[in-house]
């Protein structure tokens, strides 16, 4: 593919002044336009060395108001960096623009295929790149991607030149000739990453570098026409967010795949309950053992995550603490899952989630989770049909992607029946000292209890995959659960670490 | 002052069960009541390997709500470390807790003095810890810390029992013997470290941690009595937070120090001008020349700072906009200082600064800055005389701190008379393309114009150290004020490069 790209593309200097003079005037304008519609935007450069990327990148930036970007430079991460404790994508949500900015990226994602040019990137890491742009796209973001091209001949005469001049010639190391040796070799690489990656959602523009006139020209176009048109759509009456075209997005989760069958919360015997005795004498043993395990997770350097789902009053909170108890405080922490604030609201509602996931070695503990989307928000009307059915799909990748790094994931959906939450509910508002965990909203949102357990009961059937399947916890005797939930942590944890 | 202390108390185990449920249920409520005040809480663990910091701080947590504290475990750092390019106190301020919440440390700022044993911490750190605690205190924190004690011999038992387990074994590496056989060295620079830092405002509580049930309930009981002691003051009629108590805070910087005199605006000549023709052979040398200072910054890993304040229609943007125009957009960011967001606001008005800090090698560019404390805040009375007298020290301070970490700052004041101003403002209403830049604020703070004048003067006046001095550009005509803007970036970069 980039052997067919005419580099010998050229613009006057006069044309060029009038062209770039216009463009930059509309860009400003569409930023501020930008603004209004909450549009994030993500642009991102990738490209040869030498290519000028700098000095392009500063050509976009000029026109831009910087209260509304922000340049973010993605390094090669080595085996020490912090970031190789996280699944690989989780320091590209971190950067992730909110709603009504810019994130202009200098390297990128991209670099997940591109860096380590020996070994071919397996094709699940193209998967994982597509589907990170997929759900941003669907969030509503504006992708644009250039990779700027030069010729081997062209790289050779500028990185000869830059080393010639005693104020550049620092930048050019052995890096930049070895990628000028081994160019057609890498050719294929980008070649193949353009192809697999190059979607309607997300399409990548090559820049014909040779010229900078004609760079910076075509950039500038390129960005002010993606976020013209994505405005002029918005302006056409819809409530939806468009829908990136062209490949059929995982808009559901197969139902094939669950290991949970319909229904399965109705016919639950909620009866289960074990002996105060019995309690006493096996908690602080599976507490240890827990701890135990914990250390075990921090010596090979795996993350675990365990999330808590269920009714109000169900014993969340109960459960959690019995679960950590003996836990090494440096080790764990627990996230309780409130409605976003302001900030998470700007971004993805995943992105939260990554922003709060353990590092490797690590236990997070979520007290509610990412199933909010297809729980209270879909219940409540917060997410429309179309976002919390695509919320199915979603999380599964993006379990799917934990997992593959490494993470023991254990989710718990703690089910009592309405009598016993009423009986709950009735104990904390008598009781002074619970009186704070009970609010009309909570009585609100019992009406609604019909509506949440068909909510679970769906969410069960397509989010319980052979990687990350849900465990239903019988939660009407508070002991019974909070045994089960430990014993289940424990031999999940066992299980990942072939210790059973 | 270690060695007077009784490690031989102890509390039987019927004694302990009533004096910490008791407590865990007060903890609870003072949570609470915590977060109702918005009152920012920091505890912090230090103490000797094997002391049972993990333990001890997990019952503190315990009774807590997950939702109003966060757990940060301070590691060690390397020189590869991220950390390593920013000033030593940035990353605590990155994670001090939010007002209404709690930041629970174990390790922390005190890694400064107590990690690398060898060498004696300079008498700085200790200043730059306590400015930083006095500030988070002043800001309404309340901050405990807790050093966990235990004998030599009782360190040896214990080490000896871990290393003959095989479930701990691993945690007891030569770090840990290395530090029971200097036990008497380190327990001097404790002893100092204690002495250095113990003040009113933070001070130290020592915990007796061979028997666990007594350093159970004085942690929980000293953390819980600082809390009440709190609310109880700020249930007091007072509109100010509470000034800690006990070492004359830096309320007013000196004016001796100051390199301005007195009335500096008022005497200027503002119509200094230059030519068309001068501005456009000056300028782009100037900007080259900038950005081959950018790249020597970035190979001596130093971060430089500039910073731009003046009256609304200065001329800001427009110095930014030529003195951005060439440098590698990879190793600058324009941060633009806006009010600040709620999440900004939850937390000291300095905190959003350390967290934009520029990464050492990079360029920091403000367009307005932390002077909006005394400059904004206090015309329109968002911050209290109290307050903003306050800041002129802190922000010195802060600077220091920042100089001394190799940082080199610029600091400009873009002067134009309130003539110009009101010519300017009328072609931006008068102009279509820039009609988006006036808004009816613009115009009611024209009228506080002698308000704002008098704060700059002081601020100047209070805040032109010889390590950071004001620079005041007479800005009447654009032209001069963006050469000199370059010109004295240069002249202060190379100074401080040893290359003038």
């Amino acid at each position: 593919m980039l052997e067919k790209i005419d580099l010998s593309r050229k613009l006057g200097k006069d044309e060029y002044k009038a062209a770039a003079g216009e463009l930059r005037e509309r860009l400003g304008e569409l930023q501020r336009g930008a603004r209004r519609a909450n549009l994030p935007i993500i642009v991102l450069f990738e490209g040869w060395e030498a290519s000028g990327k700098g000095t392009l990148m500063n050509e976009l930036i000029l026109p831009l108001d910087p209260r509304g970007f922000r340049v973010h430079y993605v390094h090669s991460i080595g085996e020490d960096d912090q970031n190789a404790y996280w699944p690989p994508l989780r320091r590209f949500w971190d950067i992730t623009p909110p709603r009504g900015s810019i994130g202009i990226f200098s390297h990128s994602w991209y670099r997940l295929v591109l860096d380590g040019a020996a070994r071919t990137p397996d094709s699940k890491t193209y998967e994982d790149i597509s589907s990170f742009e997929r759900q941003l796209a669907q969030d509503g973001a504006v992708i644009i991607k250039f990779f700027l091209h030069i010729s081997k001949k062209e790289q050779k005469r500028r990185l000869l030149k830059m080393d010639a001049d005693s104020s550049s010639k620092w930048r050019v190391s052995a890096k930049e000739w070895r990628e000028n040796e081994n160019y057609e070799k890498r050719a294929t690489r980008i070649d193949e990453m353009i192809q697999y990656t190059d979607r309607d959602y997300a399409p990548w523009t090559l820049i014909e570098a040779h010229d900078k006139r004609h760079a910076v020209v075509k950039i500038l176009a390129t960005v002010a026409n993606r976020i013209e048109k994505r405005l002029g759509e918005a302006e056409a009456p819809k409530d939806e967010p468009t829908p990136p075209e062209g490949e059929t997005a995982v808009s559901q989760a197969p139902l094939g795949g669950s290991t949970l069958s319909p229904s399965v919360l109705k016919n639950l015997n909620l009866n289960k309950s074990i002996s105060t005795e019995e309690y006493r004498e096996k908690l602080p043993k599976l507490q240890e053992k827990l701890r135990e395990l914990q250390y075990e997770l921090y010596k090979v350097r795996r993350p675990m995550v365990i999330a808590f789902e269920g009714q109000d009053a169900a014993g969340k909170g109960g459960c959690i603490k019995r679960l950590t108890q003996k836990l090494d405080p440096r080790g764990y922490h627990v996230s309780p899952t409130a409605s976003p604030n302001d900030w998470e609201r700007a971004h993805h509602y995943l992105w939260r989630f990554w922003e709060a996931f353990p590092k490797a070695g690590h236990i997070g503990i979520y007290d509610r989770s990412w199933y909010g989307r297809v729980l209270v928000e879909r219940v409540e009307g917060f997410a429309s049909e179309d976002e919390w059915r695509r919320a199915y799909g979603e999380i599964n990748e993006m379990e799917d992607q934990w997992v593959r790094y490494g993470t023991i994931i254990v989710k718990l959906w703690l089910q009592i029946n309405s009598e016993e939450q009423l009986a709950r509910f009735t104990d904390r508002q008598q009781n002074p000292e619970k009186g704070w965990k009970i609010t009309d909203e909570d009585w609100r949102n019992r009406e609604k209890w019909p509506k949440y357990e068909e909510a679970a009961e769906e969410m069960m059937l397509r989010t319980s995959t052979t990687y990350a399947p849900w465990v239903i916890v019988e939660a009407n005797d508070k002991r019974y659960a909070r045994i089960k939930v430990l014993t289940r942590a424990i031999e999940t944890a066992q299980n990942a670490l072939g210790m059973s």
